[in-house]
């Protein structure tokens, strides 16, 4: 199973233009290129963006293992902004429990710059990614 | 000042569907129309998606008395799924504080099944929507 | 088995002296007297102390229907201070699911003002607090 | 200024057994001895008693640059139980923001089991400490 061909079904990222470029065992990153698209109101990427492309770092972190593993509670802080270019997310899986594994993703900037951090508690259940 | 349409420049909202359907003080509704678009790999509206609409909900509702301001922490909890139809986010600001008010966001599908809750406290900042 | 009874195996809660005035269905109510000894290097009431009366309140509401339920996620929003006096904490579990029930607890002072807000996330186990 | 003393007038944290090991720039370490007093309901150490061991450690590190600087909203996670000996928190301020740092807690046992994580935000106040 190769997990960055399954998230490419995840359309709401596509739409976004959210998408991984690498997944290994407890850990993902993704990429969006912020344009014009993305901004709020106030001219700056929305949260909602920058949270999906965490979120979709986090999914395939957490489903690497191929059980399919989904998120109960998903705490965003926000850092700095950014109004254009390539933002990352990595996430890193620190707890890789049986049931309740937990997660944390950075995203950054194309210059590095910090911008958000989401720290998320996930639950597994019982079926497989093969299984869907 | 009309919230409503001073949201309207939220381009990512709009860009995925999110609408404010009514800004009061201190209360925000939005709703959105779950598509195909909106799903994630598993088949259900990606949490991204609610979040988002939760989102704009909260902005509007923590920015009605027209100072600038920005989430600092949102932390956003899954109850349940939605595969499709409309669903609504209600947000109130439940403390209205000169620096850091709080606001709670309730998301249900469009036959009042609770699907997140998103908790967000926010920073004023030192201007007003109208010098923007 | 009476839920206020069993709480008051609560040792630490006892020794700062929270303790539970109601419980019941999904819901309790939990009270402490804010003395010198909660204090914290500033002078105010600690917030571990909020924490732990409105976490109390928490385990009584969510462990009600009588199965182990534990937290996963607890996300503590400060509002207030207080120096002295009766603070009081009411837990109210917004989702009862069979897994991932969610609780939302409010701690007030005396006079009504809030104080913090207590959300959590939990995982109910596969044993009976009568089988503690 | 030594942060170490300053925090002994933590009348609540010396109550329970927290006391401050070490603080630097953005970094501080506290401990505490776990035993029978600090036991929930069903026998282990109770959130509260660890979540406040996080936020004395939180409250060093944030405020190792002398102004006064209090939490917004912190996100208590629990990975592991304990039931004695000592645990510690390990707080590393991430964000060093003029007006809304954040700050990440690492509670572990004393053979090394991540026990808890508590992410925190939080508001520099317009004080230094030495003014209290």
């Amino acid at each position: 199973m190769n997990l960055k061909e399954f998230f490419k079904n995840d359309r709401f990222a596509a739409m976004i233009g959210a998408e991984l470029v690498e997944v290994s065992e407890g850990y993902a990153k993704a990429r969006m290129l912020v344009t014009a698209e993305h901004l709020n109101a106030t001219g700056y990427c929305q949260g909602g963006a920058l949270f999906t492309l965490a979120d979709l770092a986090f999914a395939a972190a957490v489903n690497s293992h191929l059980q399919v593993t989904v998120a109960i509670s998903s705490n965003m802080t926000y850092v700095s902004n950014v109004k254009g270019g390539w933002v990352y997310a990595e996430a890193r899986e620190i707890v890789n429990h049986r049931k309740i594994p937990y997660c944390e993703v950075r995203v950054s900037s194309e210059d590095g710059k910090l911008l958000a951090i989401l720290n998320s508690s996930a639950y597994r259940m019982d079926r497989t990614i093969e299984a869907l």
